[in-house]
């Protein structure tokens, strides 16, 4: 068994009496990040598309804008009690050095990920810095969007085995869903996508919108407009934050999505017929 | 309204119709949190009870141990475009003039909240700090575990609202649900629980259970081994690294609870008649 899922011992209580199962829960392990050893961060995550995970996590963070920045990415130190690699310290070697000596700056430690940019003042800041002007796509079929969550449920391998993992994938013009990745964190899992979408060369993601199975907070809405998305669908709710960011970046956004329907709260006019 | 829930214009899509209708969504705004005027953290928080918050954010950092560690926490700074307070920034002046110096310490940033203590090493290191020795209680019944869920769901005002809220809660030995707070984000709104024991003086919570409306991830199960818990109840999964804290500090952990049943993952001791 890979380390995504992890076997679990439990007494199980239903119908009145309990039984004692084998049961699998979501692997969560620290990463922690180094920018030419120093370290910057630690994160935890779903270990698996780890090299994925740091360059999507260094996209939102503004360290990099494109795979070239990078010169390499490589598991280091970090031995458990038994001497083994722990393949949980990730180093980065970043191409321009006042990059990596701007990354690696000691600051206020931040409570929430990515939390950089926050607050009204913050919002502004943001759309300045976007890199890529909003798209003019996708334009998606109403149907196509509340299929959506049925059609990622049937890829998220990891859930389905432990009930406990979000994921995050890419949705083409033509409604298809690419690049499922999975992770108990969900900014975790869109930094998968993300950093995946980057190491394709294929950023910015123009003319695809970004699924996430979880629900749309400020974060995930400022990772889809630095990665230049059209649009944001999430499966639960959204927050006024996030509402607030997409209206003002020109973003899509969609909530409470299922196969019955869906919210749209910002951008309506990529969405066929929606009269926008 | 209040600044917990945020009105919001969706244009709704449901049986093949597209509907303008008013919706309402949670609010989500930054809280930056100060020692002594030093920035220390931004959390991205649903505003209401901040001051617990922060009591509960600052126990889990290890910064402070009770109430009278804190000499006052106070609104300040932070205005608008339009000059008014934005009521999103607290500053703490701590009773130690060292422990303010050392908690605002520049370090390197941290993805994820409350991430100082990570891996299997940092579990040994959680172990040696934790405050109260793991408490007897509580014993609850398996019914009343099971009825915990749809208990707290009555009470989760915000959510009904929005259905993007979190919420924790207390749950006494008599299976009372007691202090629930609600949250954007899962572990704010367990600081928020915490932080509200604190100011009552009701810290170790010994003999009481911690209830969490979402997954129980490492950070959570952290959260309630610091606060001296016998017990964490989540409605949704436990991760591979949660259930490991838990088995090791004494921690009982359930999880998948809903009114059909549970899985006890760790501690199967506390729950009476589960044969362990």
């Amino acid at each position: 068994m890979s380390r995504i899922t992890v076997r679990a011992a439990v007494r199980r209580y239903r119908d009145g009496a309990f039984v004692s199962r084998p049961d699998v829960v979501a692997g969560e392990e620290p990463l922690e990040i180094r920018i030419g050893g120093t370290a910057l961060s630690t994160t935890m995550r779903t270990p698996g598309a780890d090299i994925e995970l740091v360059h999507g996590l260094l996209h939102a963070e503004g360290i990099i804008a494109s795979r070239v920045d990078v010169l390499a990415v490589r598991y280091c130190a970090g031995v458990d009690e038994a001497g083994q690699n722990t393949y949980n310290v990730l180093d980065v070697s970043l191409a321009d050095p006042q990059a990596a000596a701007r990354a690696t700056q000691p600051r206020a430690f931040v409570t929430s990920s990515a939390c950089g940019v926050c607050g009204t003042a913050s919002i502004e800041a943001l759309r300045k810095t976007v890199r890529h002007p909003s798209p003019a796509g996708p334009v998606l079929q109403p149907g196509v969007i509340a299929a959506l969550p049925d059609r990622l449920r049937d890829r998220q391998q990891a859930f389905s085995r432990t009930g406990g993992v979000h994921a995050a994938a890419l949705v083409g013009s033509d409604g298809d869903i690419d690049t499922v990745r999975e992770d108990v964190g969900r900014h975790n899992a869109m930094d998968k996508v993300i950093g995946a979408a980057m190491l394709a060369d294929d950023l910015p993601l123009a003319d695809r919108a970004l699924l996430t199975s979880s629900r749309a907070s400020f974060e995930l809405v400022q990772k889809a407009v630095l990665a230049g998305a059209g649009m944001l669908i999430a499966v639960s709710a959204p927050s006024s934050l996030a509402v607030a960011l997409a209206a003002d970046t020109g973003l899509t956004l969609i909530g409470f999505t299922s196969a019955k329907g869906f919210n749209i709260y910002a951008g309506a006019h990529r969405v066929a017929g929606s009269g926008a």
